[in-house]
């Protein structure tokens, strides 16, 4: 049975004090709504659609970097879950439709997978938790896996108050059904708005039956505050830690490693203190990335050392036993088998051949103030330090530069390049220029 | 009614295992000693007396750095809390004083404010706590807001011994009343010092009233071991944080990022894993600072971007938008609006202009081994990649200097500086090179 | 009496999921092997005798690392503790025996002292601890010191399984003794392994005496698994951070300072936060590392600063009052008294005479494709900024280089090097210049 997923991110969180939509706040250095987004990914569903409302374009727009194809239904007004929900009616089309929200990041896969399949047993699938502090949620009467009703707390006699099964909110239904259902449901109530919650009542008035599928508590765990948002941050990097560990990767200080939702390491990779995974990095077992690491979008290969201090910024792509050392800057850089970068260089829009050394201090020139250009250099090839590459610019392979050059036209292979002047030694001018400039500074005094 | 304050800040602190007297020790970026300062700052008082003994001559040069007109009364001997008090004494004029320790740095500004609003009920009022773990503290014996008596532990009965509200030491008295009662206290004790807390018995034994104000046991935290200034730095940062969050500061990881006494973050600013705040840091609203950054006593605009890896030191201005990137080192500069210094630069003693770009290895050569000087540079200039600016020396508006040059004089406005040499190509030189080298290095093995 | 320590290295450790060895992974920045073999040198052994198995040339190669002279005996199959201690047994000498496991790093030097002393008054002595979940570990029945048994979980009565006392594995034996002994330990068990523990019902069975001497649980801590290596490696940083702390030393945030085994730190250093040290670093009293730094085989002397973000290698060298700014690094090289590295900088193999400045963006060029050169600068010289240094090279005493300048030809004492072009400046070269580029672009768009 195909399977939609239907995600609600319309809301503004206020509590947030933020002019940022809480969806959009970052957890494991992606916006919120990609961690739903990423569970739902799971159920391989036919159709997305993400429900948007403050903020509306740059929801959209961030779900479009999820998922190209996500659909986007505006809700104009927020009247609640189920008004919500019936923005996305429109783009069903049969099978069965999960509902998500933007800001419950920790649903697991599972958990969901175990929703869609207990819809095969029930019309409508309601997700429960057993709340070590149930205070004022929806309480769930079930038996074994029949749910019979959800109960408002304000509703809930003192018995029902005792239970400790509650709603966490997510639904899944037949397509069709959960149309005819959201129909049905009123806002008569102290809000004025319209509940998803509801239609559970509603299935089971017209005769269907409703079932419950039970989760950890921390899978439901919504987020409101900065606060929570912090609280949630370190609850996904303790698992993100935890899982490398047991993925056999080796972290002398996991609780300095912080992890983006889509980081990739091998076993027996090496992480040092202190390293930021941004979004998009792959490590390839056995590499090392030393303390102080800043990587984002960027490949790392199989015995490649990186750091400590370095920088790995999108594109930034490294084969087998290349060497990045301490205050380097890659970008959009392809750096072929046993390439060494040492100290203080920036490699931008740049290609190295394989066993290149490039020098300290080395910088590939790649901006003209107004286009950006592009460095090839072949390989076996040694760049002095200090030499400066003007792009667009290509040095072939087996060619040298001299420290301290300004490359500006192509270095043939096998060649060297030479821009600088000859050394000249003034004999005690040294002396003769701090003594005159101690003389000023005594004359200024 | 004028309140002073007076600072006891004249112990050794022997048990911090240091030769730097106890309230120079950091705490929050500044020596403990101006936390208590900053908490009586709130009550605008007309003096401010700090009380100084082991080091003496580094304790005043602390104090006056947070209060040029801070008072400094020495105390030549240690002989107890009343004793040193009595230093402070002669510096007062009328008025109401507020006795603090520069070793208790976790008083808030609303206690001493409720302390002071409570003199106007009571001749001597006294700050109590309620203790978790009494111990040995001195009991305090109140109705309401009555101080019937303090009871030292080793005088008290088991009854007595049963009261929680312990004796924090902070006083708050009558500037005139205070002198009259510390010349009555006596030394006939244990350890033949004079303390202060004996003023309360001697009040009421005059038929003044007492009163009791009550904080929260965690502002009367004091410290005496390295161990504890490590956990009153903890309890710091933890505040902070949270205070920033609540502000409405976006951070990643906030158990990472270290917070000064003064440091000010705008709504929205997004602050990465690891920054390091010293003193005298301003942002504002939405400015962005990346992972691994240090920053100190400079001011960062709306919608500048830092980082990751920057370093700014005292003096660093950066303007709406302007863009400092990796391995980036800023001290004693202007940045105007939009300047963008990407990476591996130094700029150090400078102006710069409106939109220029600095290209990556730029320095700005700002000591000749004797005097520092300064660089100037006009709006919309481009400085190519590892240009020396050799200061002083001004580059015009609009102005480039090509990548490679060492700039020793002006350049105008819309010129073009080249100091650097024509690039020779040698055919085949690199690989003859390489043959003798590796034929050396095996004629050496 | 002279001792020897047999250290247990032989198992694969498979749940680490790892291809090290287990005793090679780290800890404190050493492999844990070392701590067993850190602790045991308080005894200040006649041999030590390392037994390898599972990646038995790395682990010979670490043992070698810790200390030249370690014994190294090959378990070929592991059949059990008693016949890996039995590979040792050819190399023992006389006098007595203790036997380690290098993957129980925590055991202190005064527990192994008390075993020893303990082995004057029993022909056997058995390490305990009692087990706050005392699970399924062998129980220990003794009277005082006295060991009479150790039962074996499975084979003992509910009472027994009462005992909190637990056998940590643990021995210490006359050598001769133990030879005796572990050539009668039998394998009739289940697993069809020998058991070192064996020989302690095997000594009572011979009539000679028995004892336990009993350490805290925390001791006794062995390693499985990566998370528990982790658990590992956070304890032993909270001991080294707390006696850090005892000794007088200033950290700012002790949480983010990371220890290895022999770091060595004198009082009143302060170190910031967020400091990486590895192997072999030593820090004079007094001196200071910024922020974000990486250290590892290196000295710093009384009253040297250090970064932020600076990287010290091993050989590097710092003598008092030397200051080494941001994102310099330096390797195997010694800077005398007042030597000045600001900002941007790579000193490689190099000496630096006393008080000389070196200017931000130097290179000391120590690589020319295939080998390494040295460069020595002699003192109070100036090295201008950008200088490159093309090794071997000498700069003399007092002697400056220009900014920018390319030095590969020895500079003489108090001479000025100059190696660079003259500036030209071209009038509008500029503007004429960007209004090509653009007309490029748009040409391109």
């Amino acid at each position: 049975m195909q399977v939609s997923l239907i995600i609600l991110a319309a809301g503004m969180g206020s509590r947030m004090n933020s002019d940022l939509p809480k969806v959009l706040h970052p957890l494991g250095a992606a916006p919120m709504l990609h961690h739903a987004m990423a569970a739902g990914r799971a159920l391989e569903p036919s159709k997305v659609i993400v429900v948007t409302g403050h903020g509306a374009e740059a929801v959209a727009k961030a779900a479009a970097a999820f998922d190209p194809d996500a659909i986007i239904a505006h809700q104009t007004e927020q009247l609640g879950t189920g008004h919500a929900v019936a923005q996305a009616l429109p783009h069903l089309s049969g099978g069965d439709a999960v509902v998500l929200y933007g800001d419950t990041p920790f649903v697991t896969a599972d958990t969901l997978e175990r929703m869609v399949e207990a819809r095969a047993r029930h019309a409508v699938v309601a997700l429960g938790f057993h709340a070590a502090d149930p205070g004022r949620y929806g309480r769930m009467l079930a038996e074994g896996e029949d749910l019979q009703r959800i109960v408002e707390w304000k509703d809930a006699s003192d018995e029902q108050r005792a239970i400790t099964l509650c709603n966490s909110g997510l639904i899944c239904a037949e397509a069709a059904l959960l149309a005819e259902l959201i129909a049905a449901v009123g806002n008569d109530n102290a809000a004025g708005e319209y509940y998803l919650t509801d239609i559970v009542a509603l299935a089971r008035q017209r005769g269907h039956s409703a079932g419950v599928v039970i989760c950890d508590e921390s899978e439901t765990l919504g987020i409101n505050t900065r606060a929570e948002l912090a609280g949630a941050e370190a609850a996904f990097q303790a698992r993100a830690r935890l899982d490398a560990l047991e993925d056999g990767v080796t972290l002398t200080a996991p609780e300095t490693v912080f992890f983006a939702l889509d980081t990739f390491i091998g076993r027996d990779a090496v992480i040092g203190p202190n390293v930021i995974f941004g979004p998009g990095v792959t490590i390839e077992s056995g590499a090392e990335i030393k303390g102080f690491c800043h990587l984002e979008g960027c490949h790392i290969s199989r015995g490649a050392t990186v750091g400590p201090f370095a920088r790995l910024r999108p594109g930034a792509e490294l084969a087998e036993d290349v060497h990045v050392g301490n205050f380097v800057e890659i970008k959009n850089a392809v750096l072929d088998e046993g390439v060494k970068v040492g100290h203080l260089t920036y490699l931008g829009d740049a290609q190295i051949g394989e066993f290149t050394n490039i020098g300290a201090g080395t910088v590939t020139c790649n901006y003209d103030g107004v286009m950006k250009h592009r460095t090839v250099i072949g390989a076996r090839a040694f760049i002095g330090s200090d030499t400066m590459l003007v792009a667009p610019v290509t040095v072939g392979a087996g060619a040298m530069t001299a420290s301290g050059s300004v490359i500006t036209e192509d270095v043939p292979a096998e060649a060297m390049a030479v821009a600088r002047s000859r050394q000249v030694n003034k004999a005690g001018l040294a002396v003769r220029l701090m003594e005159r400039l101690r003389a000023i500074k005594a004359g200024k005094a």
